[in-house]
């Protein structure tokens, strides 16, 4: 059985979120729905991971197996005449027999997007997060610091029950803050993320960029280890899953180390 | 009675256009009911001129007439703060007596995006025209020194009969491509508008931007004064409108110079 690595664009707005669910519409049901519209019923398309309502995907990953070779420049264009216009497949590359794209993945990048402005702002309401007040940036990325490398995250996992149960520790690679004419984009990429940890960090962050806590306060918060120390979480429109990383040989999971995007 | 001039964003995506009619959603509407809301009923709420579903505007201007004194800013706070997230007050001033938004704006300046990419893009679809195939700027801006000043611009209005009633005479003073990193922005001031006369503009510098037509095409369909010798009209997502202008001096009409934007 071929096994096919697809990347996967979507916008989030329309979608309750990737996970197939029963009566609202799911990227994950649109997929299964265009493999089944080009005669490959019943595959299951295994994601990287979930993303909620809202939140978008240029970099979205999963792996398919079917029942016949189909190459994959063709598969791609087939699954895009068949998806609706929120929904692109970017790429499918073939993968080794037992690569899953969940299992083998050895981190994710993501872009949290947010526009400072007095005025509101009406125009792509559904792509960002609107901030009435300005930030201070370079408080912001002195804050950030302490986030680098090997932490707990438990103050910033908003379920940590269900956290706990597989750990709270995790490893942020890179983090940055970039400016942008009308507010910043805050990108950030790590080993695995808990639930609403990029969106918990971003409001966090945002506390010390509004100058309602020092810079000091985020380390504060992340030795505590406890959610309610942290900033509200923010919105998910603002969240775009950027990429999910493999190792350079995808027939091995990842490891700790950062990989590559397929 | 005094009279104010507002200006205002919105996300045309979903909107039935500016223009009220019964029992669909309008941006005339909103602002009407948002004036209702903060003490100010039965306010008519006058455009510059109409917008169609799905056209954006970061800058459409209206006046209205109002019974009593209300600070600028104040009444802007207030309209924003009764509209829904998709509509903005960015600015309102004070005009003279007489001021009318429609009869008064001397030109217009919109914005047309097109994303050019061979695959399919998922993300913000509602505010850009997707081309699969790459354009040739050069030539599209060849193509276009020809629509520079008065002409009559018959064959990019899609309903000539109502149009010729008032006639079919522009002024165009400025129109640029400026290149994206994925794709062009086309912008286009002029003393006036047709109806779909910006997106019938793009359809056919499309067909040149292609290769389907030469650049001397442009100059044919502009003399032929004929709609049906054009390209088709490019989608209304696209379509921003960035400005009305209007004299210095608010208190008589613009002349067919090019304005300010209030």
């Amino acid at each position: 059985m071929p096994t096919l690595l697809l990347t996967i664009a979507y916008d989030g707005t329309r979608f309750h979120g990737w996970q197939r669910q029963p009566g609202v519409r799911t990227v994950q049901e649109e997929l299964e729905k265009a493999c089944a519209a080009i005669d490959l019923p019943d595959t299951h398309v295994e994601g990287a991971g979930r993303t909620d309502t809202g939140v978008h995907a240029f970099g979205q990953c999963a792996h398919i197996r079917i029942d016949r070779a189909f190459p994959p420049p063709k598969l791609q264009l087939a699954l895009n005449s068949n998806l609706p216009e929120d929904v692109s497949v970017r790429r499918v590359v073939e993968a080794p027999d037992g690569f899953h794209a969940r299992f083998f993945a050895g981190g994710k990048r993501y872009l949290y997007r947010v526009v400072c402005s007095p005025v509101k702002p009406a125009v792509g309401r559904p792509y960002f997060h609107w901030s009435r007040r300005a930030v201070d940036l370079d408080a912001m990325r002195r804050a950030m610091q302490c986030l680098r490398g090997e932490h707990d995250f438990a103050s910033f996992a908003t379920n940590p029950g269900y956290a706990r149960s597989r750990g709270t520790v995790r490893t942020l690679h890179h983090l940055h803050l970039v400016r942008r004419r009308d507010g910043f984009d805050f990108v950030v990429q790590g080993s695995g993320f808990l639930y609403n940890m990029v969106r918990n960090l971003v409001g966090t962050l945002l506390e010390v960029g509004y100058g309602n806590r020092p810079v000091e306060w985020l380390q504060e918060v992340l030795v505590g280890a406890d959610r309610r120390l942290g900033g509200a979480t923010a919105p998910a429109r603002g969240l775009y899953l950027l990429r999910v990383l493999y190792g350079a040989d995808l027939s091995v999971p990842a490891g700790k180390e950062p990989g590559r995007a397929p």
